[in-house]
């Protein structure tokens, strides 16, 4: 945990330093960014047992008994957490929770069984199923609720959240007990979690206790008020939750990891190195400037995996003084990011998708 | 067709004033914009044959054909030019193309077959099945080409693309003959087009005249090499294809289609209707502001169709005098749109995302 800048240690939350983060696709264990909303729950992985309750008799199902039934495999996914770049917000102004760099964010290879496997040994059926059984066409517009083991603790209750069956459905959700295939560390969610690419981190629930098909999403408080893209005018304190996007599927982002903000350069060529993601879109394309964003060139893109961040690099030639390096990304729509942390400030600083930018020198 | 903005008569282009585009949900044909490429082609709907090459025995469905042997579907669907809004890119410097308003959208219902019916009936297969009959669970990258009966007048081939068979299978993609419950007008596609929704038009080609799955995307030049996003540093003209991306799948965009530009208000309450609209994700909120964007309150929004724009209203109190009215809307993934047309801006005029800005004055 040493390599980690930590947020706070109870919660533990921690992020680790971009250099580091951008050195190899597959984020190591022990540099991955983890957001915790409670202590760490100790879990005996011999006697754990998880509760499944899809409309069919329950199941309690140990680590050997998922291994055993259900197909093993293994997604490449990035996990990120909606607060990532949160910090570069308070520029705007104040905003609450931790102040997040660009390393709220990771990638592994998450090995377990699909959900939806689990979920049809338990009786919850095909998407487009209705409960009766009968298939009229209309979408299933049911929910999987998660719950876990830790305490959330500010509530005093367990942590809980929902994703929309079709999700749960989908190939890429898997519930994982490896991680770049060794077991899950603790704050990672030993023995068994959620993975859910594309969506935010905190629909990924760690420490994972029950799942549970339901007609609504969860009522936990994580699910029911937290975690809401409120408008700038609105004060999420208080303020009715249905005013708050909920926020799932993750937007287009990017940010620079090399070099670091600070940093001064030798003059030439200067390599930029970083990351681009987006939920549910192919990135298609990376900008960078070194000259706070009036002009742009090409970043090289490396190969990437469906489910995962883009790595890209690039070589700008930078004047000598004071620079300011930027980051854009486009999907595979022709989206592009908003340029000023202005126009995506709010109040919980959520989901900062402004170009990532960073102030360097060249000295000879 | 004098109720359309003309930019062109050969080939014929033309666009409806936005008041009358945000008339109606389902746009009347009259006032759906026309882009083409050449001339009219005059079909006769008695002898029309449309030819399909799945991989399986060769097609020529009558309209009677294709009416008999599938099941007749009504999609409501959005489409809408990759050069909508070009005209305001102008500011920042030329492009080529017509200099399309926000009017180069409209929706309908469009009835005909299921595209995935006719492909399957002419031997194409599921998605997913490789071209030997197996399946090993790797993507389908075939790719489903139509050429149409009209000439490009640039090339004098006739028109042609391709979308990837995947979206060709996709419940959405649909062969219309009709539109909003009447025969297609000649200058829609009579008697029969493409209509693929949540790609850019330029996907939807009129006039059909043949589809085929085929291993590469069509070569014809529209795909070949228009309808790409280049980078504002490259000049479209002689660059490499490569160099751009293909639009398919049209971003995030907005309008306000009233009041109009340089409409002068009475003091009190100003009504402000328009559009917003995304590909493949739904529209989550719309931003409305009366002071260029330094403050915003939301829209309401109206409800809509999956495949569908969303229409919003919203009441601001604006000032006397010179007033910029200003646009932006959030897709539920928490993506944004860019402020400034300097960032999307590119030497051929596609996907102009920044802000929908009016400016009107307020007098008494």
């Amino acid at each position: 945990m040493a390599r980690l800048i930590v947020h706070g240690r109870a919660p533990y939350n921690a992020e680790p330093p971009l250099a580091r983060l951008r050195a190899a696709f597959r984020t190591a264990a022990e540099d991955f960014y983890v957001r915790s909303h409670g202590d760490l729950p100790a879990i005996d992985a011999a006697a754990y047992r998880l509760r499944v309750a899809g409309g069919g008799a329950p199941l309690a199902l140990s680590l050997d008994d998922l291994r055993a039934r259900f197909p093993v495999v293994t997604v490449t996914a990035t996990l990120q957490c909606a607060g990532n770049r949160r910090g570069d917000l308070r520029a705007v102004a104040p905003v609450t929770g931790d102040p997040w760099e660009a390393g709220a964010i990771g990638t592994a290879d998450w090995t377990g069984v699909r959900l939806a496997d689990v979920l049809r040994a338990a009786g919850a059926g095909e998407g487009g199923v209705n409960r009766d059984g009968s298939r009229d066409g209309s979408p299933d517009d049911r929910h999987v609720a998660f719950e876990s083991r830790d305490t959330v603790h500010e509530t005093g209750r367990p942590y809980g959240v929902s994703i929309p069956l079709a999700k749960a459905l989908a190939p890429e959700t898997v519930l994982a007990w490896a991680m770049n295939g060794a077991p899950l560390l603790p704050e990672h969610g030993f023995p068994l979690r959620a993975v859910v690419p594309g969506y935010a981190g905190v629909r990924s629930p760690k420490w994972l206790d029950a799942v549970t098909v339901q007609d609504r999403p969860s009522d936990n408080p994580i699910q029911a008020a937290d975690y809401r893209l409120y408008p700038a005018d609105v004060d999420p304190e208080g303020a009715a939750p249905a005013l708050g996007l909920i926020i799932d599927g993750m937007p287009l982002n990017s940010a620079i990891c090399e070099p670091a903000r600070g940093a001064v350069l030798r003059p030439g060529p200067a390599r930029l190195r970083g990351y681009a993601v987006c939920g549910d879109r192919p990135v298609a394309r990376v900008d960078v400037s070194g000259d706070g964003g009036r002009s742009w060139v090409q970043a090289r893109l490396e190969a990437g995996a469906p489910h995962a961040w883009t790595f890209w690099s690039a070589d700008l030639d930078l004047p000598a003084g004071a620079c300011e390096l930027a980051v854009r990304a486009w999907d595979a729509a022709g989206q592009t990011q908003p340029a000023s942390p202005e126009a995506v400030w709010n109040r919980k600083g959520y989901l900062n998708t402004a170009w990532h930018r960073v102030a360097v020198r060249v000295e000879a």
